[in-house]
């Protein structure tokens, strides 16, 4: 297969939401009373809810900006490459980067959504959520069909608004969700609670995803403040693997066979230690532990139910005979800083070319799994011919993409003049100050 | 090669510390002040330390017993397996499992010594350390040269004391410290601060091998009281990677190209991946985080520094080029729960033959890496044709060594009864009732 063949449907990207968001979804008396407010303070853009007062951190929206930069986050929207907030720019941003279509996670709301989940005002956070899923599924989804697969938050306090929720929004043909990789860290009921039965019934019964994003309940504790932050980057996306024993061991898996969790940004090349080390724990302590996986294996139940995430990747492609190769998906990031826009085709071109993949199993991870797992077609929608990298990346010379870094803006000025190794503390320091969400 | 024709050298073992060991190596007045004394009360064992009361938890002595009874630790000496805690017993137990020399870890003090590191009295922790490991390298590993490799705690708090006791230790021949994988974690400087210079600089002079062992720093959250207790066991020993970061990020490392930092207990399969994290992460972060690895790369710094231990681990194996064959390590982990006695050897050579490794390479897995990177060859102490699976069970037969599994005593009464799934919320319930130690 050549570069220009591959078709790339990013499991996990990532929209800072825009200033008039809930215009068209709320009441002016809700947009007034209960919604989320954007302000301009100081020359820096922040949310407001509830007391609230979140700011765009978190290496959130770096795209297009000098890797010098990174760290030094735009704290307005003019200092933001367009595609991060606006959707017409955000096409055309995927097809200078050959992403066929993209799946979105919140900002502000963190990235399931927690900002509202602590709402002291449940009652408002309910609308709030809906509204957000309309201006997801209508605004950023709607307007190009077959680039966006949408993805829908859910009031997890209460079992029967959040089914309620998981209906209309597939009705609007919504069928992903995002949700915390450990309702309980968050003080939720655990996953293993009876709280959750009727949402596992109406994801399985509708072929709704359910998106663990890394970052969204567990967190990788930073060594310590003297700790370069480089650390913690390293070693955040593998965090998950705590979660992901959690879910591994939830008896709903055995009853619904066609519940699928991905563990978004949570890397493929630990996994095959991971099962292999469930595999020993069953076999080894099952007989005073009493584990119940029915009649399978870890691994079996692992891979009927699980899916993983690579953007660079070469160890999980390796071994992926051990992890399922249909339970690998590709992701991009955009914009967050681990994303390798506009560079992501080659990027990931290098790696399957590397380990030596076949053209069926490089469909699949770039693709087709995406399609089947999320029951999203947009190859049906578009056309083949149109789907392609070097079609979208055509399309993008056309309408004439500039992919150029562009430096400046936000809060980089503090942070280019230091010198010496950027730690853990300061990191923490910087999140601190600039209002960073609740959970990530 | 045949299962007979391997030589086994375990570099993580644990010893439950028998009651006596204090007696030869301090005065009259500390045993009567300052000493850890054993207690029985209700019919079980204690360790009194500070106020501190310390029983056996942790599945730290169930060798021997059926796997039904694991997580009903024996609360008495005379429950547990003599191995456990009489060295000759223990030399007995190793015969039969063809293990030809051990590293072992403290039990009541916890891994790396944290019981003594928060004592108010430093003064008299100082003292019972050091006779902690006079006991250690005089007794246990004294008795039957070339079995035990030694091993020392040390006084961390300061940092002229800890060089000290390496200088004293190495003297008597020990080479290797239990070290906490993270001290920030029980509040001391980061491995990042000055507090530690000392400390690197001795051990690099003398080769002398910081030993890491899961749990002493970080540990991995149990994520809920619901959550059944395997998940938890099974993502444990990968919990370390965070801990790995801490280390492969500290540029003591680049000064001292012998300084060996072993993750005991820790796995080996996800170190691909965690390798091609850091190379990522330097790559795409490095402009603005200035990491520094001099003029290497991460993945060169992991292969000159770091041991990684495997009990059962073909996916660590299998990938064994991109961990470096140098940097994998066999163990066995008696006398607890993840130990595979007295099956060891059958355990071991399984994985061995099923990956493929050649005859060289399960040399330096099993025994010449801990010969090499340890400094100490009980191979010139015994003699080739004593050394090998074969050869040491034929002399457990002779003695007569009973491995037959032998039931009850402890509090496996109470937990037999119960049905349905062990859950971390129980299991941790125990552990708080059964005087668990401070770190593990």
């Amino acid at each position: 297969m050549n570069l220009e063949d591959m078709i790339l449907i990013s499991v996990d990207d990532h929209v800072v939401e825009p200033p008039e968001m809930f215009d068209q979804h709320m009441t002016q008396k809700e947009l007034e009373t209960i919604a989320p407010r954007l302000v301009e303070e100081d020359g820096k853009n922040f949310w407001l809810y509830e007391g609230h007062k979140i700011g765009n951190m978190g290496l959130n929206a770096v795209v297009g900006r000098p890797k010098e930069e990174y760290g030094m986050e735009p704290l307005r929207y003019e200092d933001m490459r367009k595609g991060v907030y606006s959707i017409d720019e955000r096409i055309g941003d995927m097809d200078a980067n050959g992403i066929l279509s993209s799946i979105c996670f919140p900002t502000f709301p963190t990235f399931a959504g927690n900002l509202f989940h602590q709402a002291k005002d449940k009652k408002g956070a309910k609308r709030v959520i809906e509204a957000y899923n309309d201006w997801h599924i209508d605004e950023w989804a709607g307007a190009h069909p077959g680039r966006i697969i949408p993805l829908a938050l859910l009031p997890i306090w209460d079992s029967e608004l959040m089914v309620n929720e998981v209906k209309r929004v597939v009705a609007k043909g919504c069928k992903a969700i995002s949700f915390p990789d450990n309702p309980t860290f968050h003080g939720f009921p655990s996953i293993h609670n009876a709280h959750w039965d009727k949402l596992w019934e109406v994801c399985a019964e509708n072929d709704v995803v359910i998106n663990c994003h890394i970052g969204t309940g567990a967190q990788p504790p930073h060594s310590s403040p003297e700790t370069p932050i480089d650390a913690w980057i390293a070693a955040f996306p593998m965090s998950i693997a705590n979660s992901a024993a959690d879910w591994l061991y939830g008896e709903f898996l055995l009853k619904y066979d066609n519940l699928k969790i991905s563990l978004t940004e949570g890397g493929v090349g630990w996994v095959p230690y991971f099962l292999e080390r469930a595999e020993f724990t069953l076999d080894h302590h099952g007989a005073w532990t009493k584990s119940n996986f029915g009649d399978k294996r870890p691994r079996e139940v692992f891979q009927e139910h699980f899916l993983t995430c690579f953007i660079e990747d070469e160890s999980g492609l390796r071994n992926r005979d051990l992890v399922g190769i249909e339970n690998i998906l590709f992701e991009c990031d955009y914009p967050h800083s681990d994303s390798t826009w506009p560079m992501t085709p080659e990027n990931t071109f290098r790696q399957l070319d590397n380990v030596g993949l076949s053209d069926e199993e490089i469909d699949k991870v770039t693709h087709l799994n995406a399609i089947k797992h999320f029951n999203y077609d947009p190859i049906a929608i578009l056309g083949r011919e149109n789907c392609t990298v070097g079609a979208l990346r055509e399309k993008a010379k056309q309408a004439g993409v500039d992919t150029t870094e562009k430096s400046g803006g936000g809060n980089s000025a503090n942070i280019s003049d230091r010198s010496g190794r950027m730690t853990s503390g300061e990191v923490q320091k910087l999140f601190a100050g600039e209002g960073a969400a609740v959970d990530d």
